[in-house]
């Protein structure tokens, strides 16, 4: 039971705290506490809500929630507070589903796109969007009403070039997700090389200290030998390929068939080269690695691995005749020799990982789509925008035309979550379940 | 900085919330806040305060302490806001130790304890006490004012009285030190037995799931073979001893010494006895485990391990021989046969352990003391007292007799935080320096 110290809670104004204390059912004190009190609609939810501060010991919060599950209180769903706070009608689903990017960013540039969308600047683009695609169908829809006397409200050409201007604001919108992707769960760099050519070593160097700051991001499932570490404030999503060597052996052929499939998803490739291998020549090792890499789509960069254990010269000869062999390949690529023990080689080579990213990110002044849901309703809403294109140009009938119009809409609507189809519960449900329990 | 919606967080009255927005210096919104004002003397610490809310990011955290910083915050130092509430008179010293305890309490019987102490209950005690000291010692000073002519305020028989049901609550209190140090810190239970006893695997079936809630208790440094556990409601310490056995080597002697050792400083004596052992045989490691134990002062169970790996007969024959030698040896003790794999005989174990925990703790309806200065300080105002008592019987001086009880009077201050003697600055840091921060 909580007792404040004066007055009554329930009839406490908004926006203010109470010192008090609360009981055990048998009168013992189980602690003295703040509670501070939001009233509708002035509260995350938009409901009357309370909040309870007690000593931070976890005796007194079990406690405590103990007694209030007692007194009928129940626990929250992961992101029931957001969820309800778009219900309610404080935020749409855009801004609702930004609350989990708010919380689990860890760099500048994607707590900025998180920030931004929690703000309700993508939403604002997309309301815009949509008051075009509204407008058009509605005009379209308004010459059925006179249909026998063939009015034309909406002059098609006119339209066609509307309609073109919408797609390609959608599809650049689409287009976006490749980098906020990027920005939000880290630029994607694998790591390939011949078994024991010094990848995890590599990987473990690169990490560093870093490696605590690693974080999972809620609503992403990804391999587990994938790693996120901020490098310089930027966030780079490490993976580990298994090492590529040609076998005979069917098991492991599927092993590196794996390993190539996961260099294609990567925009930088770090191949490890390792000069001391016993099955393949650096030469070779090249060959293999050029051979699971676009070099038009993604960034290359070659790794001598074990550079300690030459001397200079060595190396020197080494990374010559890397050079010369990937250039007479016609192939762009970085070179960089590294000890896996010295600090600053690996230094060097978070600065050219670095330099690429910025390469990579260009500053876009637009929303940037970080999430996949978003993406997928933008493309849908592209598709249906060039059939409304292909529509006008082949004269279709209006009405027809305003479905695929409409069909849009409710693409463009469900990212708002104005039009969550038939089952919205299913949908919502999928959304929130990954957010935290208490937000 | 930090914006809030309306008005001005300066002239904010206390128990107010306002919500708002932190910039960054270039204008950007770093995050929308909950700003909590306090104003003096209504705040934890008495002083102006503002606790501010942030979306649970540590990326926001993180920026916002950097800015708080750039605008000449500093971080607080452990204890410093609990420290600062003593310091401006919001609570005494004992109070203010007790925040600790209160945020590290596992049980209800500690949490008992501190929650009891923060609120006052053992000042109230020490200062009934003070009250009884001061009111002696400044009779007998009165006295000296009218030495000349020979008056006697304080009655030498009546003060001997005085004094000794004073040192008797002095004294109980001291001692009531056993039992708070055991409710606060965990009963201590020694597992003793031969090398490869199965000491080990009755240690971690007995943690079991209940291992996750082994907590570190601030301002104690313990043997880290020590684990502590919260069974059935109450704090376990076990001590993991290692094995006993006959040695000639003067290493391994000195390691059973050890083990001797902390065998005397535990309550409960868990004797595991291997019948499978091939150096000692049951009969012996039963004496090897009494020679280390005094059953006067600890409670001995016996514990037959590997009871998997016998038949029910064997067992039970076991089971009577030890307790027909235990027996013969006139000494207490409970015999139990475990199987670390069968949840029931574990289960059985804990069941004992209970039942003797709530044998060694009475509940004492006064203050129990948990803190090892105030048990220090207790024992310090006992030894001036009893110098009191003797000098009363022996006809000292009034004036000598009233220093003794002006001493035990500044060990009972010390307590207090009324009298920290002459470098009170040191005595304060030893004591927050453990701490939370932010506490």
């Amino acid at each position: 039971m909580v007792k404040v110290s004066k007055g009554n809670l329930l009839s406490a104004k908004g926006y203010t705290i109470h010192y008090g204390n609360v009981y055990e059912a048998d009168g013992e004190l189980l602690d003295q506490v703040l509670v501070s009190v939001f009233r509708s609609p002035r509260s995350y939810t938009g409901e009357d809500s309370v909040e309870i501060s007690t000593h931070a010991s976890r005796y007194i919060v079990q406690r405590l929630v103990e007694l209030l599950l007692a007194s009928g209180a129940r626990f929250a769903q992961p992101g029931e507070f957001t969820r309800r706070a778009f219900l309610n009608g404080k935020m749409d689903l855009a801004q609702a589903e930004s609350v989990a990017d708010v919380i689990s960013s860890t760099t500048e540039a994607a707590h900025h796109i998180a920030m931004s969308q929690f703000r309700g600047g993508f939403s604002k683009e997309l309301e815009a969007l949509r008051g075009r695609l509204l407008e058009m169908a509605s005009l379209l829809e308004l010459e059925l009403d006179f249909s026998e006397e063939e009015v034309e409200f909406a002059k098609r050409d006119q339209l066609l070039e509307l309609v073109e201007a919408t797609l390609s604001q959608v599809n650049s919108l689409a287009d976006s997700f490749h980098q906020g992707d990027m920005i939000k769960n880290g630029v994607p760099v694998a790591i390939v090389g011949v078994a024991n050519a010094g990848k995890s070593s590599l990987l473990n160097a690169l990490l560093g200290d870093d490696r605590a700051i690693v974080s999972a991001i809620p609503g992403t499932t990804r391999d587990t030998v994938e790693e996120v570490a901020v490098l310089d404030g930027v966030a780079f999503r490490f993976i580990d390929t298994a090492g590529l060597r040609d076998s005979s052996d069917t098991v492991e052929k599927l092993g590196i068939e794996r390993s190539y499939r996961k260099l294609s998803s990567a925009e930088i490739v770090l191949g490890v080269l390792d000069f001391a291998s016993d099955s393949l020549s650096l030469q070779q090792q090249v060959s293999q690695i050029l051979s699971g890499v676009d070099t038009r789509s993604q960034k290359l960069v070659f790794v001598l691995s074990k550079a300690d254990l030459l001397d200079e010269n060595e190396v020197n000869k080494n990374v010559t005749n890397i050079n010369n062999f990937v250039s007479y390949a016609d192939i762009k690529a970085d070179i960089i020799a590294i000890s896996s023990k010295s600090s600053e080689s690996v230094n060097e080579l978070k600065k050219r990982l670095s330099s690429i990213e910025k390469s990579l990110i260009s500053n876009a002044a637009s929303s940037l789509v970080t999430n996949i849901r978003h993406y997928e309703a933008l493309r849908n809403a592209a598709s249906a925008l060039s059939e409304v294109k292909v529509s006008l140009s082949a004269n279709v009938p209006g009405d027809l035309v305003a479905e695929d119009l409409r069909r849009a809409l409710s693409f463009i609507n469900s990212i708002l979550g104005k039009d969550l189809g038939l089952d919205p519960e299913t949908i919502l449900h999928h959304i929130f379940k990954n957010h935290c329990i208490g937000k």
